[in-house]
């Protein structure tokens, strides 16, 4: 087994520390931060930024995976005093596809005692929220989302176009709790996950990212899914989706949610499915509960459950040209055409909210019946599972579950604001939680950027989470590079949003990135830029020596034709002199270039 | 020499052939236009799509380098009369920079005569069209932008926004020259450069793509260029621009446009520069001046002037995060302040034009004062340079002369409008011709991303062209891998904007593209893509054997679980039996799989 243990990414970023604030409501929370430190001749502090990486960044954290990560808010939940921890569900062959011997995933060394709610309680962030309890984690959120502001409150010159999103100046623990009181934002933070840092998903907040891991039938392994969820939150990754559909997933699960520090959200339709041997029209309400407990007890954070495709809106997708093209949809679909009735999931939808109160699983409600071609954009079918997904959110919230709704797919740029106008009307406000959209079909291969357009869109217009894309959407399955370009074009797209929302810290990475561009500190500019790594080498092809890296030029033009060059040297002169002064000179014909040092 | 003699990228892309449409008005002209075919069970008729690619992608052609391509237009240019050849001006040592012996790139082994106007006329498209005249350049690109549109006619159901862009449901060559002669197109086609297949950039045409090419003083090689603008037509660039600024480039130039199917783009400034020295205050109009004519007699098709960077906006960039960072901007500020007076590009823009008129060079008006971050977008110097953009489209307008705008530059999501909306009001609707914009300044290394998401929306509101950024943006200069990326980063950005314009004939390819993918016609789906060498080799990672190409599902989930397959059959099965005896079916417990040839 000791070979079998996986090893992952670790070490910080350049130039980057990771800190610790701490709370003030709840003294003994840490929240974590990255400063990247700057060149001495900045003469500027360390610029702060959010930092998903967990401990693996933390060169003082001993990262050991078959131990798993520390239990962060173990204290927190039990110090609660409503819920209690109880055997727990014997794992069952069925749970890993009846995987044996060498096939088989080997289990994770320890299993603590599941958790779960005390008869009649519930032990959602929403329950605590609404009865006016600032819990830990939603101070520890507050702490999180406000990265910067104190200090940079004085620059905060506020500019954006929000679309009615209300992103306060600073971000109090109360802010927090009145947002997922009213079902406009969530912490997916199932009791059982306490490995977990809290995060917080709303419109109101900085915009997140979601990565999908998971094995299949086909390709995939424990040890790789492990290194593809710690690479994915190393570059920033918010929450992890494990959609694995092979053998093993139980396993599999086990190894990644103890040593995950982000939510791990799964469809576990997937699971259930495979209990059944792939038989879609098996599936049963019992093995399905069994699977919600099963998962509940890993300590799943948030649950994506398609109970929005319902019976008679099969008939809208057969003029489709691409029909069903969510998975947990099309498997809804065959078994509610197959029974000629209602589907399981929205007949018991209340008694799936009773689980997830008992364990504070988050819903993610699906879209089973998105788009999955720009000719399918906004139809009849994708519209009225949302007004579905609408009532759903209603039940829920009244079992104070916490939900989030998930959005299309494929739309061409002049559909996307009706689906966020939509969904904001018909859910209540809830989270809205988008897959792209993608604005073209006609670039496999190039997936991340078809869809990271329409991210970024649909993240200013206002959804809350941005589910990533990989390159190789609709091609295989991502390899380590896909899951990292993948989420570097989703930083993207959601920081792009960030700042068109006029979201008060947003700007000050790019302001710092910008000055240090300006004025030609290279090695800040690749420590501040999302990916580091990339940035450096690709600018070394140019020019490769270190003496490049403190050139007043850059490698695009060579001395005599930089702008910056140009353009700084002006600078420096008018901040010497005065503008009035400057311009004096040149009329007696004064020189704007200063000299390099090497005398070239 | 013969070594010398660089070798391209040739052959045809997958499944394609380039085939040919003549005209009416002039039936000598033949419009080329790829074809992708389809798999036999498809039972669909070829794709038609958009064909920049030149000879190059023609097995018929005969390639030669140092021959260069066919003068396509050089019997309608003379068969107008209203231009004479004359001997030209001499090529300097200054032109190649004074590059001698080994360092000098090799002449181009044939020079024809240059042609310019004959005393007194214009001979601009322009002036053709505001005298009536449908041109064979206007009747070329009438049907080169009318691909597939006859034949799709039935199903054209117009849908988008188009801001007020006007694309009529065909195009005719009246419509062309209509809007040659308003100014709201343009058709880049100098008389010395009858290599070009006429192409059309404006807001009512298909959106266009430029890549940027080039040497620096620091890298790259006569070879290298010419492949990468090879390379770059390849993949969709519809013009491309030679930024160089080193040595040799004259003599670069000179391969390149002999062997250009694409109209090229200059910024003449770059190699006055050269000229003098690399000494911004040296230049002269009149070391300018021959350097314009040097570029229009060797047949360049448009030229950037960065006249707007007046003296009195200068003080308006020092409270900048990037001062400025447009070379030509910065060039032209250096030179002001030196002499503290009006630059010599805008004293002199009346004689500039009375050159552009002579050859038919179109201006691409530069934005010398863009924003180079975030901080800076739309301020008060970028906005005045505008107007003075606008005052100076008057004054070539009056001269006949073919007029674009080049725009920024950074600029975050929700300031991208202002920039066309104010474009158009102030230029009279001339074309708008955008860097980006980039969306964010925090990802260098993956800019063709931060600017795709601005392409791709201010596309959308009505931009004309999109000057690809690549990979290397900010970093260094751009090797044929970075090209690719660009130009296909940039052509999903402008057909998402033509898709959200709607664009009548826009949609034909996602659609057929869906198609395969629903009917897992895997090949197609290749050969449809804008990559099909990418799509297939990720493709080929996952599931590597040939059976897979004809496998009914998808490399991600395997048979189980692809939910196109179960929503294929279901497709199938409403087909052929109509939804109400399909629902009674299942109501018996029939099942929606097919069975798979092999037995999985």
């Amino acid at each position: 087994m000791k070979d079998l243990t996986p090893t992952v990414t670790t070490g910080p970023l350049p130039a980057s520390r990771r800190v610790w604030h701490a709370g003030e409501h709840h003294p003994e929370i840490r929240v974590p931060m990255r400063e990247i430190d700057l060149h001495p001749t900045a003469g500027e502090p360390p610029v702060t930024v959010y930092d998903s990486s967990g401990p693996y960044t933390d060169p003082d954290a001993e990262i050991a995976i078959d131990r798993g990560l520390p239990r962060l808010r173990a204290a927190w939940i039990a110090a609660r005093g409503d819920t209690e921890t109880y055997e727990g569900r014997d794992v069952e062959p069925a749970d890993n596809g009846f995987a044996e011997g060498a096939r088989r995933t080997p289990e994770f060394p320890h299993r603590p005692a599941p958790r779960r709610a005390m008869e009649g309680r519930a032990v959602t962030q929403m329950a605590y929220a609404r009865a006016g309890i600032i819990t830990p984690e939603m101070e520890f959120v507050a702490i999180r989302e406000n990265l910067g502001r104190k200090a940079a409150k004085a620059a905060l010159a506020r500019d954006g176009e929000s679309f009615g999103a209300e992103i306060p100046d600073f971000i109090t623990p109360a802010f927090v709790r009145d947002e997922i009181a009213r079902g406009r934002a969530i912490i997916p933070a199932n009791i059982n996950h306490p490995e977990a840092e809290p995060m917080v998903i709303g419109r109101n907040f900085l915009v997140k990212i979601n990565a999908n891991i998971g094995n299949s039938a086909v390709t995939s392994s424990m040890a790789e899914e492990v290194e593809k969820m710690v690479w994915a939150i190393r570059w920033g990754a918010d929450t992890v989706m494990d959609l694995s559909t092979g053998h093993n997933i139980h396993n599999i699960r086990e190894w990644i949610l103890r040593n995950s520090p982000v939510p791990l959200g799964t469809v576990p339709l997937y699971q259930a499915l495979e209990k059944v041997g792939g038989i879609a029209e098996d599936l049963t309400w019992e093995v399905f509960r069994d699977t919600l407990i099963e998962q509940a007890e890993q300590g799943v954070d948030y649950f994506t459950i398609h109970a929005g495709v319902r019976l008679h809106m099969i008939p809208m997708t057969v003029g489709r040209v691409t029909g069903i093209v969510s998975r947990g949809g099309a498997i809804m679909a065959k078994w509610c055409l197959h029974h000629h009735r209602e589907s399981f999931l929205y007949e018991h939808f209340d008694e799936i909210c009773d689980i997830a109160r008992a364990y504070d699983v988050a819903f993610s409600l699906g879209d089973g019946l998105r788009p999955g071609s720009i000719a399918d954009a906004n139809d009849a079918a994708q519209f009225a599972e949302l007004e579905t997904l609408g009532r759903l959110t209603q039940i829920a919230w009244a079992k104070d579950c916490q939900v989030m709704i998930e959005g299309p797919g494929h739309v061409p740029l002049h559909k996307i604001k009706e689906n966020m106008d939509r969904q904001l009307r018909t859910c209540g406000e809830a989270p809205f939680y988008t897959l792209g959209p993608l604005t073209t079909d006609i670039a496999p291969g190039y997936d991340h950027i078809t869809s990271g357009i329409g991210a970024a869109m649909i993240g200013w217009f206002g959804t809350a989470m941005l589910c990533y894309v990989t390159p190789k959407e609709h091609l295989g399955l991502p390899d380590r590079d896909d899951v990292k370009v993948g989420v570097i074009t989703y930083k993207i797209a959601a920081h792009a949003a960030d700042l068109a929302k006029g979201h008060p810290a947003a700007r000050l990475r790019d302001d710092a990135l910008s000055r240090a561009r300006f004025e030609f500190r290279w090695e800040d500019q690749f420590n501040l830029s999302l990916d580091p790594d990339t940035a450096r080498s690709m600018h070394d092809e140019t020019l490769p020596k270190e003496a490049h890296k403190v050139a007043h030029f850059c490698s695009m033009c060579g001395p005599k034709f930089c702008s910056m060059r140009i353009s700084h040297d002006l600078r420096a002169e008018a901040q010497q002199e005065g503008m009035q002064k400057m311009a004096e000179k040149f009329r007696e014909g004064g020189d704007l270039y200063m000299p390099l040092e090497d005398g070239k």
